[in-house]
């Protein structure tokens, strides 16, 4: 079991007050916040080893490169990837994605006529790079479409896949409805129709165990600023065969092997996909975070805020017209809109009452359209929340739908 | 006059022991330690209001997001640009080049025939992209030579513009010889011919004043981690009218106006070409760290800092068979090499005592292979060095080349 009034003191700015009251942070699928083992190596990577590394023949430069590179090992052991060789350090999943669209855009795997599979949960991070894929090589998008309750049409998908697209990309998680999708199930599906698959795991990260090998993609991405570490970080793993297939993203320092002016050879792995002088403290402070989120145990923090989630819509189910959004064994968040109540003005009205949610389209403008609505107001779960921040929520909607009904 | 072991006392890496003996950190043109405003602004930002930003209707998010805004404002005035409109923060200088290379790539502008111009001073990070762009649009790269001091060969340069080219990229400061390109004039021969111009001036922020007016140039890209700021960071300044005439890079949240899955249009400049969540922390502590360098003064951090590589230059020009490499008017870094000594086994000696320099190609190849040399030994300086520091390169390389003569 998870204590969480205790895991609470190990985030300084959850003892800040907002308009008088104590903070209830419940925006975490936005970005969550950090524990002091990540600020202290943040600090300590900065005071005591901070160089350049890899191309460094001094004492620093070993220790910074010896950092990051145990960083990467972190990354692999928690992603059970085969080898650190395929975790590829990137500012975001957002970075990761587009990392993957724009080498296989270059590839000459993907061309005129040939389809790309994504879903209609997808954040705008999992659609717009496939958009410019297919601008560029002439490819079309073909929606895996979802049914009323947010999860994703399985039929729909098996039929879709009979037009055997080179690429499907999903999210495991939904950072709208909190959807949990069938990633191994689906995965496999799409592996034995001939598609590249990648998982944006943006939202599986802080709420899910990750094993590349057991799902069977052949991309997955997440950002480290959701799973408690920095903002600027984040890892594209990829199967080690593909990567090696595909050309670069980025061309620099790091990705090459030789340069000459006429011709140039590129890198191993993963320094191939990596250009420039990385983000070595966010590596580094990337990997406190999953160490954190380790020595907590993810499946506690899972089972911890499914009961977060469930109380929560216990109680808010109590108000007219409140209809949630994404089935039942959702994950993370909890996405609601109450009829003749615009989120706007309940999360100006939650805001007010220090309580921070996040209303809006949630980057997912494709998925409000699906459900004819402009946004919802999504309340977000991470290990430090408590059964005291779902009553503060609860009490407050309540208060605003009264005074905005 | 700039104080330096006052200043000092800013960076607590500086009090560092190696093998024993005081830290001489003489590898800043590889990264800069980070003074406590910047490791402070860090803390603070995430114990104090870290959020996700722009879409946030809660009061963390709006601390957040006028944070982040009122760094890019800092980023602006220190360039002297039009409009903070025009100020895209990236995750290092080798990202702000490829997005230009990749967002002119898609761009149309440059096609199969047409040229694009570096100089022989490059960088891996300013000549790998062009060979890029070459490759997917047809065009063909051209190279400014260079004299034997190290500094551009202007008359050559003035041909090459007959020709034509589409794009000139070249640094204000060269990494490895530390010759100051003459920007100005260079920039407005270009413009003159007809190209747009992109100046990698990642070596240039910690040493000069940068006024994206005065230099007159379409692009102007630096990293963060060379100008005192965490690595992960960087800023692409580029010329609205450019700006706003080039596709996006990266494709995702933030950088969208409206999306359907049939089509989507982008926001407004500058998050057009900001996707994802951006390093919220990393603009931030940018922005503290060019506080720090404007109340340390570029004028005087200049002048110290010449009189230490002149000092340097003074003291090492003692030794039997050195060379020298970049002209006299150098900035930054004092790159040499000792006949009969190679490059590699001299920074292992200067590491054994304490002192911190880079050996090898610094990511210049091409450079290198222009003086027939596989590296050469560069020591590169920052406010905080002394004449201390000085004093210990000299007697570490004069003994080193004693044992290894």
């Amino acid at each position: 079991m998870l204590d969480a009034a205790s895991l609470r003191r190990d985030f300084p700015i959850l003892s800040t007050t907002v308009n008088g009251r104590p903070l209830v942070y419940l925006d975490n699928a936005a970005t969550t916040q950090k524990p002091l083992a990540v600020l202290d190596a943040s600090r300590r990577y900065y005071e005591e080893t901070n160089s350049n590394i890899h191309r460094g023949a001094h004492f620093l430069a070993r220790l910074a490169t010896e950092g990051f590179e145990a960083a990467r090992h972190t990354v692999a052991t928690h992603l059970h990837a085969e080898s650190p060789d395929e975790v590829i350090f990137t500012s975001g999943c957002t970075d990761g994605i587009n990392l993957t669209a724009i080498s296989l855009t270059r590839s000459g795997l993907i061309g005129p006529g040939d389809k790309v599979l994504i879903s209609t949960l997808e954040h705008h991070s999992n659609i717009v790079p496939w958009q410019m894929l297919c601008e560029q090589t002439g490819a079309s998008l073909l929606i895996i479409p979802c049914h009323e309750d947010g999860s994703l049409d399985q039929d729909a998908y098996a039929k879709l896949l009979e037009q055997q697209p080179k690429l499907v990309a999903f999210n495991w998680i939904s950072n709208a409805f909190g959807t949990v999708n069938p990633v191994v199930d689906m995965t496999a599906k799409a592996k034995a129709a001939g598609a590249l698959v990648l998982i944006d795991a943006a939202q599986a990260a802080p709420h899910l165990k990750m094993d590349v090998q057991a799902i069977g993609s052949d991309f997955l991405a997440f950002s480290g600023h959701k799973v408690y570490a920095p903002t600027g970080t984040g890892v594209l793993w990829g199967k080690r065969s593909v990567l090696e297939a595909i050309p670069p993203y980025r061309g620099g320092g790091e990705m090459i092997k030789e340069v000459t002016f006429e011709k140039t050879t590129y890198n191993d792995l993963p320094f191939k996909f990596e250009a420039g002088t990385p983000n070595i403290e966010g590596g580094i402070t990337l990997a406190a975070a999953l160490d954190y989120v380790n020595s907590v145990g993810l499946d506690a923090i899972r089972e911890h805020e499914t009961k977060l989630i469930q109380s929560a819509a216990t109680g808010l189910s109590e108000i007219d017209g409140i209809r949630f959004y994404g089935p039942d064994d959702r994950a993370g968040a909890l996405s609601f809109a109450i009829k003749g109540v615009h989120h706007y003005d309940l999360g100006t009205l939650l805001d007010q009452m220090g309580v921070a949610v996040r209303t809006g389209h949630h980057c997912c403008q494709p998925l409000m359209a699906r459900f004819g609505i402009t946004g919802t107001t999504r309340a977000s779960f991470a290990l430090y929340n408590t059964e005291e921040d779902v009553a503060a929520l609860v009490s407050a909607v309540k208060k605003a739908a009264v005074m905005l009904g």
